[in-house]
């Protein structure tokens, strides 16, 4: 998808059409496993039920190591740090998420603040749907 | 309900109807804040969306925390021991779990195994439905 200038992929375990919560469909435009990750300049992890499975695919793992390895920016957002605890780099971070997984990304070495956004170098996340403005803005910033 | 000489109680946040996963009513007998731990043999944590909701409950954790310090039967599935990371008493435990929570038991300090019952003295985990009958075996031995 190319907006302003920008381009944006759709990456999850397979290409293709796949249903949202509500009934919407979203295009998967690559599969985690044909990501480069270097081609990219911010990898954002959306919530929901997703992470619990992206977490289990291990080229989803491999890029969300890579963004933290090098430094570049990251956003995430309720379910979300569900992705970065498997990938094992949430440990020190200052970190929000639905507050369902608090005690997960805490018992993983996250630096828990229940805030509309958090941001922590180049990583930012959110809680939950209602926080997506102040996410949004941290996370277009992040890219600026 | 009592059945076979065994009276169970379904607890929640609070009392009366709740709808399950597959549209089934399910009747809470009692709320989390008037259960006296003391009462009671066994406790069971079962799976599904529940568990985000019930770690959040700070008499669930009371009750969680009782059976454990007092080293009376548990037994959980699915993502049950969530509820067992946020009372803080899964570290060092033999347990499994649903595979989508794996990496956070195995933060929160829990002995990952993947079996369809894992057996820690008085504590049993399952990771899924498909492993119901190893789990109800086993939970009925710790009765004995």
């Amino acid at each position: 998808m190319k907006e302003e200038g920008i381009t944006t992929h759709v990456a999850s375990m397979k290409k293709g059409k796949i249903k949202g919560k509500y009934g919407y469909d979203v295009e998967v435009d690559i599969a985690f496993k044909d990501v480069n990750p270097e081609d990219y300049d911010i990898l954002v992890i959306s919530g929901g039920k997703g992470p619990e499975k992206m977490r289990l695919d291990k080229d989803a793992l491999e890029i969300t190591k890579h963004f933290f390895e090098k430094n570049k920016p990251v956003a995430a957002i309720c379910h979300g740090p569900q992705v970065l605890v498997s990938a094992g780099v949430i440990k020190g971070r200052k970190a929000t998420c639905w507050i369902g997984i608090r005690d997960d990304i805490i018992a993983a070495g996250a630096l828990y603040e229940d805030s509309e956004v958090v941001i922590d170098g180049n990583f930012v996340s959110s809680r939950s749907p209602d926080d997506l403005y102040a996410f949004g803005r941290e996370m277009i910033k992040l890219l600026k």
